[in-house]
Formats: structure tokens, sequence, C-alpha cells
């Protein structure tokens, strides 16, 4: 089997590379899965440039964490899952072409499902489900506001709130993405150059003021969205994209009840009951169905070409996410 | 009667001035008390400068949150007050010999209590005691993190900790106090000169990352203390000594799950059911007689001396609080 590697922080194109090991075998309650499809996320590339998640990793280490594979070993003890079974394992070190995993930690893939599409269901759309369902108690006609609007995330937080009956405020840098944004079903989208009052214009947009404002950029951008927030609502970040720190005047945590926070899918499925996992799955696998949760693929690369992969995914302007397949034999 | 009043914000003591006015009477439900103390805070000078609360206040206006009176006159439907109680009026306005409230707002004073410590006792202590009773589950045994810590507020906050069981690692400028706080209870205290790694020197200090900090500074303090916090604690922000927008790493937001909210007592009491309300004050009585809360006072003026008043209470270095005083025959 292959698997892609890192021994240092860097430039994931420098410091990616791809061993050979042995095949795995599963062992009690485990079941091995040969990979079909890999994502590229961000989070990979900030992990492999030593930027994310809380503490330093134990290298060598394996990104990803989005995949769908078809089981092909099963060990003793496992009772759901069988050789043939379309599974989207959970948790991380997913780049590679045969991992093992727990049953308990290999969801099945929703039936028929695209396997490109299920394999990146999770990531961004379950991001923007639990965000807009766990963070504050929504109601029916309430607003949101959101920056980095035309992210992947950002896209499927407009179409759940549309669902759920909530109004949305989005942010962007590009005056372009507008009527993408307004197809998935904007009610707002405030073109922010950096030169306008941003919370001024997002309380002249929304009829009444956002309650939860979701923040992938950070930086002063915490503040202006947190600002212009009804009192006692509720800044979440999400992202890092400014690389700066989130900053909010003080007034409005103190004499307007405001709250910051952040939220980390990783977190949440370390403390996810089953149930509730199952749960998730269930509304993506729905939404997969229904054709609410599409993400556009920019391109595919074999496991073997990684460099070539990362390297793309990293380049600004994409048209969608970059793909990792598995060896059709494998 | 005499009021104090502004009626443009700026230097507290240049637009401060008294005036007279004509007795009130006390309406349905209300009593007429004549203060014999009145608290002068902080937020009462920030008040005048027009630097405190959420949205502009209407002027004229008078300050003052803080005060013990004897009612000598009620309204028809009062049932709990009397003429000669002598009560702690809750709510603004304060800076009068005579106010006329609502007898819901008009909590007794503890029995036998000093009026000047009485007329503190909610401001300072209330907040301090609210922040470690209601923002999160402490338990027995855990560390709590503040700044200005030397603070009024600070002291309670030390005092009230060590009763219950929780210990305190306590951030101060000078190097004087160290034996004050320690006195009072304070577990650990760090002079911080602005050179120190302060988020290294609190984690060194606490055996167990704490889970609760209060920060009275913010600008780039809210971020250290965040930074020292157990994952998923919380910074409360209650003042805003440094002038700055509270800034914190979206890494511990995301990736620490670290909470960042804040406490103002003004908002309690509008939001607390009268049964909160009274086992506050309850508390807090019996506090004072025990001896627990106790401020020190630097200088009494009547209030027809009100500028001088807030001129001292704007000085740095002082040693307490500065209290007003009603006219004796008043």
């Amino acid at each position: 089997m292959k698997r892609a590697i890192f021994r240092r922080h860097g430039s994931p194109q420098e410091v990616i590379e791809l061993i050979d090991e042995a095949d795995p075998l599963p062992g009690f309650g485990q079941v091995r899965i040969r990979n079909k499809v890999m994502t590229i996320n961000p989070a990979d590339l900030l992990s492999i440039e030593g930027r994310y998640g809380a503490a330093p990793i134990t290298l060598p280490a394996t990104p990803g964490v989005g995949a769908y594979g078809i089981v092909d070993a099963v060990g003793e003890g496992v009772s759901h899952l069988s050789v043939g079974d379309a599974v989207l394992p959970v948790g991380g070190s997913l780049w590679a072409d045969t991992v093992v995993v727990n049953e308990r930690l290999a969801p099945k893939a929703p039936p028929g499902a695209d396997p490109e599409q299920a394999a990146m269901m999770r990531a961004n759309p379950g991001t923007a489900h639990l965000m807009l369902g766990d963070l504050i108690d929504l109601h029916d006609g309430d607003w949101i506001v959101q920056n980095a609007a035309n992210s992947n995330v950002g896209r499927m937080v407009i179409r759940f709130a549309r669902e759920m009956g909530l109004h949305t405020v989005n942010i962007v840098r590009r005056a372009d993405v507008k009527a993408a944004l307004e197809a998935d079903g904007a009610d707002v989208v405030i073109v922010d150059d950096g030169t306008i009052d941003l919370t001024a214009a997002i309380r002249d947009a929304a009829p009444t003021p956002p309650r939860l404002a979701l923040d992938a950029v950070g930086g002063r951008a915490t503040g202006q969205l947190a600002a212009a927030l009804a009192d006692g609502g509720t800044v979440a970040v999400y992202g890092l994209l400014s690389g700066d720190e989130n900053s909010v005047a003080a007034r409005d945590l103190v004499f307007r009840g405001i709250k910051l926070r952040g939220f980390w899918l990783a977190e949440w499925y370390q403390s996810a009951t089953p149930q509730q996992m199952k749960d998730l799955h269930a509304f993506l696998g729905e939404k997969l169905a229904e054709g609410v949760i599409h993400t556009d693929v920019d391109a595919r690369y074999p496991l073997s070409r990684i460099k070539e992969a990362v390297a793309h995914a990293a380049r600004a302007g994409r048209n969608g996410k970059i793909i990792l397949t598995g060896e059709p034999d494998a």
C-alpha cells in the first residue's frame, strides 16, 4: 500500500512524500478500507505547514480528514460492516490508499452517493450544518451574517440557512461571485473591498440585527461582525484566513453581552455521541441525495502525484476542490 | 433637595454640577429615600465622560449606582417598607440627597450594617460574587486567574474564591501590593511589569491550568489570559482599563474551545429574578457582617462639594474609595 507522509513541517509541495508499506491487517473490531477518493482541504495544508490544531503533532504524520473507500477485510468482532461496503472513514491520516480503522469510525456512505461528493460531504457541509444548529438557538426568520461567504462552507451555510427559514448577510471580497451566492439563496451579499464601514453595511442590510456571525477571517473583521450583532449575539470563529488575532471591542462584550467562541469539526467529533454522528451523517446523506450539497471539483490526481495535487490545492483562483484518487486496481 | 447632574459629556470635575429641585412625592408602590451615603465608582466617571454603557444616554443625567438611605415617605400600595427603614436603592441616578424609587428597587440594608460599607457592597463585591458563581461551573480546587487583582473587585474575588475552595493567580503591576493580596488569601501573585511572558508565568504558577479568567484590562492582556487557560476555559471581560479592543488568538478559540464573554452588573440586575436579587443581597449582607467584605475609604465629601469629590476619585494612587455624604439634616 502507499501512504503520503511529511517528516517535517514546511511547504506542502516540498515536504509531502509517498512511501510504501505492507498491507495492514484489521484487528478486533476493525475494518480495512481501500480508499477510492481522498479530499484535500485547507486544514490539510495548514497541518503540513505546522499551523493547525492546538498542539504540535507527532512526526512523521499523514494528512487527510475526508475519504470514500470500500471495505476489503474485516477483523473479528465487526458486526455492522461487510467486505464490499462503501464507507466514509472518520478521523485523520486518510491520505493513503489503504487504511485500517475501528468499525465505529467507518460510517457507511449514503446509498448510491457519488463517491467524490460523499467524501467531501462531511468536512464543509458538516461544519455549516453544525454551526447553524449547535451554536445558538436560531428561530425561523432570524438573520445571520458570515464572511468568506464564497467558500465551500459559506455556500453550504447559505443553502442550509435558507432551508431553515433563516436569512443571511454574506460578505465577500469579489463582486463577480454575487450572482452565484444569490442563486444559492443569499438574501444579501456585501462586497467588502476594505474601504466600506462593514458594521454599518450589515446593520443597513438586515431588517433585524443578526444574532449569529460566522467568522472565517479573524483580525478586525471579528470586531466588525460583533458590532453589527444584536445584543447577546454570538460570533463563532471557525477559520483563520487573516492569520491575525480576533479583536473585539470591550463595550460589545461588557455592555451588549456579545460572546465570542470557536467551532472546530474535529472537536465536535471528539465529543459527539454515536447517535449525534449518525444524525449528522443521515442529514448530510439526505442533502447529498437532494442535490443541496454539491461541491465543484477542479482537478483529480492519483495519490502517486501527491506533490502536484497539493501544489494545485495551494494555488489561488481554483474553481473547486482538489481530489486524490486511489489506484484503480488497489 | 439637591441633585448632581451633567448636561454634556466631558471631564467629570468640569461638567458635574449641583442643582436644587422641589422635594418629590412617592407615587403608587414607591418610596422616598434620603440618601446618607452615595458611592463614586469608576463607572460613574466613565459615564460622565461618555465612555460607559451600550448606547448614548439622555442628557442631562445624574450618575450614581450605589447608596445607603433612610425611607422618609411611602406611597400607596407599598407593603414591605416603612418610614425609617434603611435601604440600598438599586439602579442609577443616585447622586442626589433625595430619590424616589419603586419599593422593589429598595432592598433593606443588612441589619446593623455600617452605612458606607453597605452602600459599597453591591457594585464591587456583588460583581466579584456573581462572576465566581454565574459564569462557569467552578469546583472545589479549581484555579482561576485575574488581572487588576488589586482593584476592589479583585480583592473581593480573592476573598470569595478562598471561601469557595478555589485557588487564584493574581496579576498586578506593583510589587508592593503583594503582601496585602496574600493576606486576603491569594495563592499566587504575579507582578507584570510588561516584560514577562505572562502566559508562561500563569501556566508555571498554577498546578492545573485555570478554567476561568477575569479580565478588567483588555487589549493583548485578554489573549495572554486566554492562552493560559485550560481547553474549554472562559475569559470574562468586566473592565475596560486599557481602552484597547480585546484580542485573542484564533487558535485558542477554534482548536482549544476558549470562550470570550463579558460581565456587567447592570445587565445582571436587568435580567435577574426578585429571588436572585434577594439571594445576592442576603449573601452580601452576611459577608459584610462577617467582615469578609470591607472596602477602604480614602475620603468623604458632602454632596455640595461634588466637584472636589470627583476630582479626588479621578486621581491615581488613592487608598480607597471616595464617598459622598448627604447633608446631616437632609
